[in-house]
């Protein structure tokens, strides 16, 4: 049998490239991973499909979900909700594959509370000249555009202690290796190796007092 | 500069092939690595040489050692003393190497509790049957000895809770880049990277301040 999977929250700055890099891990090993999908209450923009993209629901399909804590974390967006729904992931899980949430700091940390056995991943550019220069852009941005992504960045850079890992994005194929390094190692924790722990414990004590 | 190294304690049933695993890892990564080598009031035997497999010392140095507080951890087996000195462990991970201390769980658990950073790693076979089966042996050993080594399985076995990670050594390749890989990730910890979030926070906001 499989082990279960890990549950995998990863969020990062803006710019960080945190969506290429989930897309690039999920392509190098569709057997190992999965990504969670949201449910959102807002519209399907052109070229979205439902159950891709989003399981896209009505509000009182949504508002259900919530009364019945069929969701995992979710949070409103000026007129929209937007959420992990429970079942998909825990199915995911079950199957033994390592399930990806890419949310924001608030919804990752109602994650880790109701499941402490989440994992948390950070990806933020090598450095701060770096972010800065992402940030700025390439002086054709307007001032206000420039001062909310650092307002953004700011509030982003807050929550980083809150998180298990840094992944540094600095080269894509480095940084992809890196993940999926940082999660294989996870899977190697004595506190997700319980029962093996367990099992070999009690096979050492059978076989010394079939020796007795 | 580099970052400074980690300092990894390695335990493991014996016969877990411990010993066979750190050495092909540091003939790997011999720049990314040092072992701590111990301090001991033993003779050295035939081949062995100070400096290589052991620091060897008097018992009035070892105890001179013990009074100035110049061991990490030492223990006291019949009547040779054997222990961790500071010096060497401290040198090696100023130059940023991640040094590996093979020593027994109390000895673990010692280092663990004075430098609480320290990464506890236990080797494993990769289940109760195949321990068993290097226990006991090819049947040519006494009763004796399978009930000594049966006992020391259940002592050690006790321990592997404490430890942060589990390597289940199947393969000698495999666990080598396994071993690697989990201390490669562990190098990503937030808890490892205060320093580099600091300085995020600082430019992001040095940078806010100079747009307004």
């Amino acid at each position: 049998m499989k082990d279960r999977g890990i549950l995998i929250v990863v969020s990062g700055f803006s710019g960080s490239g945190k969506g290429t890099l989930m897309k690039e891990l999920l392509a190098r090993y569709p057997d190992t991973y999965a990504l969670s999908i949201s449910a959102t209450t807002r519209s399907p923009r052109e070229g979205e499909e439902d159950g891709r993209e989003y399981f896209f629901v009505t509000k009182e399909e949504f508002e259900k979900m919530i009364a019945k804590g069929d969701l995992i974390e979710y949070a409103k967006y000026v007129e929209n909700y937007y959420g992990t729904p429970k079942n998909y992931v825990e199915q995911k899980l079950e199957e033994g594959k390592d399930v990806i949430l890419e949310i924001e700091i608030q919804g990752a940390l109602k994650v880790k509370k109701a499941f402490p056995d989440t994992l948390l991943l950070f990806v933020t550019p090598p450095s701060a000249t770096e972010l800065k220069s992402r940030l700025v852009g390439r002086g054709t941005e307007t001032m206000d555009v420039i001062e909310s992504r650092m307002n953004r960045a700011c509030e982003e850079a807050e929550g980083m202690d809150s998180y298990d890992y840094l992944v540094v994005n600095d080269d894509l194929d480095a940084c992809v290796e890196e993940m999926h390094s940082i999660i294989r190692s996870e899977h190697r924790k004595s506190s997700r190796n319980r029962a093996f722990m367990e099992s070999m414990k009690e096979e050492l004590i059978r076989l010394k007092q079939s020796e007795e």
